[in-house]
């Protein structure tokens, strides 16, 4: 709002406000703020916009920019003056809470052979996903679990959690996922620092797996009742082999292929109750049609190279660049190979959507469903 | 209860009912019984026992004892006279229901190469479970599932189901599981006829594997609302391995050893809403401790052999005989081998037991958690 | 089955059994029973049938006919022999399980003043239906409940209870409804007297109705994770006084005019797992349509006079009167006073068949929905 | 942080970040800002703060200052300009997103006899708190709800809905309660004119009282499958006369006294996903003790006067007063009158809270758990 104007926001629409100012009107809108309030009319139809208008632009991060400045991030600071090692991707119009899109984090750590991380605990969710280098693990509460490349791990709300690079194994680099600007957001964040600095493995390395990595089976008598997966790793080959099997008998969406989603076993839901994922395969040349959510959407590329069009423009990606899509913004996603398939992972803030009741779709009708990069879109069908 | 004495069941323990009759009482009782009524006292010590008896006893039933008149039945009666050609599981106790314990009903079906039974629907619950034979299918609700030897499939309650054989595989002979009993001791049996006498298959084959059959994965936006799981066939082979996974993390259950419950991977629930199905591998030399607990169960075995010690008493088992364990029976099981795991596909009531808050489990304390065989028990720890 | 026939359930329809004896074949079946089988076409029909057929018959109990003998029993016998002086509905089709209809019990109770039942708990689960008398009470895990005339109380399955008339109060009678035939029918019955015969009460009285009985609010941070209603006490007032104001708002359900069910507060749902109750209102003169459903009903009259009509069959019925529905008969309600309302409590086995997926219902369709006494109907819609 | 220094946020803490600036260090900085990129390091320790810091700061709206200044409003526009003239609460923390604390916006509205507001929808939820007149109505999805001083009603979202005061009625105020920032910061606002401008009121007036009024009672065969209540008013009588009920059974929590959470009496849940209400009572001179947990949370004073102490700041209130209490603020409560209660009207974002999983409190343990007005608390218990 202008300084000194309060009917910046008027639109002249039954229904919504529109009063112009006067002069008596502003002396009553300072005695207003005097007491700590304002008079709703002036501020009305900014608060309450016709449709959501995302303060994030689409983006996208490539690898090959950003790969060597990670790297050079394990030369530059120790892992005891930095305690993570982390180039975190900063959407310009989220840099107030350091957010990749809307309210989710995310970032690429690098860990040397060797390195442990100290354990910690946080009311932030949290994943990663490995994008290269071999003897990876991460503990949660005990759990240990070794991971390879495009397998992801949950570090969820209150856990101890700590990652490290085996003694034989090579420089790790990964992508972290986190809900932190949106729990610092509902001010509910909280951080502790494990008083051992380390935590004991306490049970077989990979045993979540083990109880929980069959297909459609659960351990007898399970007894879990936390509100996250006990599945804390999804790897990569029986993910991608099961896209496959998907793609043989359906035909997938209009709008994202053959897409599935990482569920928590115990109960078919979200992994997290903040943070959900997906997986999903673009067939050989497939060019998906537009749509729009609300939601904030982050993609790793998995496997092969595309583009998408958001909002009008199109970006190129390739294995391992990241990319976002902010809430309502128009996107279709396309596969240049003509023979392979591409793979993107997701991760996203659909759960928050669902359990909040503010998921909402609508999708493009017109140009046969696809965007005209560039050109703004005009039909419509929730 | 004797003719003409009405105190036959009189304890003389405080709090129960313990009432001699008298000439003015049973007077009494007569004059109530016009009325279509009676005194509780007459019968309470009947009605509230100190804990259940049940009236199935242990069976174990030797597939090579059956497997002979399984296919003789093909030879005696024609599909079309017997719509299904099934020799059935009678418990002694049971005769008057059909059941092969509690309220479970259980039979050995045999079908050709090249014959489809025709296609019906009722309101109870059915799984199949395939014993040996190539070509075997299923279809349900349009679409059809290809068997082989230790998958399951599920017909669920109101679904349409026909099963077949394919013209070049070989007879097969399979397990049926139902809640006939229960349903029809529950008076909400009904049954039905396909109109077309047969249904057209409307979705590529095996499709729910497809869309379900993924380790913790769901298909987006999946909208499946029904009370039975999505994924309607249940495979041995990734079953199998993942009980071998969970083997090398797990001591497993004194009770049951290395156990997997068969879910429905859309709520991580039982696979349909009263019957529960599991698959438990007991491991070289492994003899489970006793315990019992509420509930009936039957048991194929899907490998190996071994025996169980059901309520004192010996059976001896192996590969694809079938057991019962009725409810509140103490119960261990042994895998005589000792290079070989041993494996017992399951199906039960525990859905029942559990959406009914009638759950119950109770654990041996003496001779090291062991039953002597023939001698009763004496010291429990629920 | 008649003696030495097995082809008597044959049915002459595409898709059933209709397999004739042969001796070949009578030989095969003598030879199956001696190895605890059967063959399944000669009982399909049987176990399969194209609807419920309910061994209970409906039978209305007259409060004149029983009064008598329900006093007469506080005289004939002592509460130390009897346990409980409760003369239970014996419906003739279900002498053998002693059930009023299908797997639920009833019976009357009487207690005199200062009178106090010993303590006990059971894995049945029960309710108790204030009939007449003042100085009624119940306590439930020590938490003592005052009861009046058309007040309920839930002793729920593993609960300590225990039943006394204040010693100011005069003889009370009242309904008791338990799910004692199905809990033992599921083999899951326990039974324990409290080891001290009595329990104390240990919160202030009707302390459930202070922290549940309000209208639509649950006290803070309740922690209830049971599977019954933590409301123990149903009043009558607010009940029938919301009947009414519920009348004012909707033209109710044409088979059961105004009818709320009974809920547990804290989660929307049934008082218990197996027994579910409601209260509904029948305006002056209201005739409602006829339809059929499963599940089994007990209705007794809580104010007024009128009709049921029950698979062809007229029931006249006035207050404190008791009749029964059994599952699929066909039912319609008719209040015969033309200026006062009636009610009818009820309880059920609904919520047993809405957990099984068991519950269907179809409503009659010619004779503008009604039947007409001793004609069987055709029409149906489901 | 301070313009060129990216080291603002260390903290010389084992296991957090500590990484002074160098000029290699800041050029680095530089190149991977320039790629949307930053160190995680230079802003970890202000990302994941060891406990939420709230934005927002305790306030009191004292209605005898702002009574006149909403009366004037509808003075000094009208409604066809203003759409709604209301004067909304304006936190000094929170002026960027016009909200009262936390992410929930709050108001009072004026309406004069005969007046009636345009029906909109939004996917925001809102909840109106009567505080003077008579007449007042609400129309949500052709529902009308009457409404009193102390009653509130439900619009959520996605309803068309309109507010209005009778030709007879007085001018009235009432609170709204919003969760438009909350909407708008996760960007899935949506707003709506009615096509007509105003709705048809297709339902007996206060019906939803009719079918969901009732003390633990339920319609039959209800059908409701929307995420909010479907009871849309909740009435003050018979929810003071349950607080005064509850009052007599239980010794109330030391934090909260007497309270009662308003719920969805379909699920026993939340009234709405997003905002949870509640009613306590203080009892005569009852202080409480203090706590501090996640949430914010806005009062209206019922009832009484008496004070808070918020975060070490003493806050005194009176009928109709409203006050603050943000994330993670130490707060307790004091009714001032010796012979009277007094109750508070409060709505909150603690269904955010459960949904995420969220919600934690800690208890002073100090100084008898209260606090000393301007002393800052050491000890702590969770």
């Amino acid at each position: 709002m202008e300084a000194n104007r309060y009917d910046t926001y008027s639109e002249n629409t039954a229904g919504r406000a529109n009063v112009a100012d006067s002069p008596e009107r502003v002396a009553y809108y300072e005695e207003l703020a005097r007491l700590e309030t304002g008079a709703l009319w002036t501020v009305a139809n900014k608060i309450e916009p016709w449709a959501p208008r995302s303060a994030s632009v689409p983006v996208v991060w490539r690898y090959q920019d950003l790969r060597g400045h990670v790297l050079r991030s394990a030369e530059l600071v120790s892992p005891e003056e930095a305690g993570r090692r982390v180039i975190y991707l900063n959407n310009p119009g989220r840099r107030d809470v350091a957010a990749a899109v809307g309210w989710l984090y995310s970032g690429l750590q690098v860990m040397k052979p060797g390195e442990l991380a100290s354990a910690h605990a946080h009311s932030h969710s949290a994943l990663r996903f490995i994008m290269e280098g071999r003897g990876a693990y991460t503990v949660v509460d005990g759990h240990k679990m070794t991971l390879g490349a495009n397998d992801f791990v949950l570090t969820p709300n209150g856990t101890w959690h700590e990652h490290g690079v085996a003694q034989d194994g090579t420089t790790c680099i990964w992508q972290d996922g986190l809900d932190i600007p949106l729990v610092n957001a509902l001010e509910a964040g909280f951080y502790a620092v494990h008083p051992d600095l380390n935590q004991t493995v306490t049970h077989p390395v990979d045993d979540t797996s083990g109880a929980w990595g069959g297909v459609a089976l659960r351990p007898q008598v399970s007894g879990w009742t936390k509100p996250y997966s006990p599945l804390f790793k999804y790897e990569w080959e029986p993910t991608y082999e099961a896209l496959r099997r998907y793609a043989r008998t359906t035909a997938g969406s209009p709008y994202d292929g053959v897409l599935l989603e990482y569920v928590n076993p115990a109960t078919g839901g979200a992994v997290m109750p903040t943070i959900g994922a997906s997986m999903q395969l673009l067939r050989p040349g497939e060019h998906t049609k537009a749509h729009r959510h609300t939601g904030s959407f982050i993609y790793q590329v998995a496997k092969g190279s595309g583009f998408s069009i958001i909002d009008g423009q199109r970006f190129d990606w390739t294995e391992r660049d990241i990319f976002c899509v902010p809430s309502w913004a128009i996107h279709e996603h396309a596969n240049l190979s003509s023979n392979d398939d591409a793979c993107l992972f997701c991760f996203n803030d659909l759960p928050v959507m669902r359990s909040l009741s503010l998921y909402r779709e609508e999708v493009v009708k017109d140009n046969d469903g696809h965007q005209i990069p560039s050109k703004p879109l005009t039909t419509w069908s929730s």
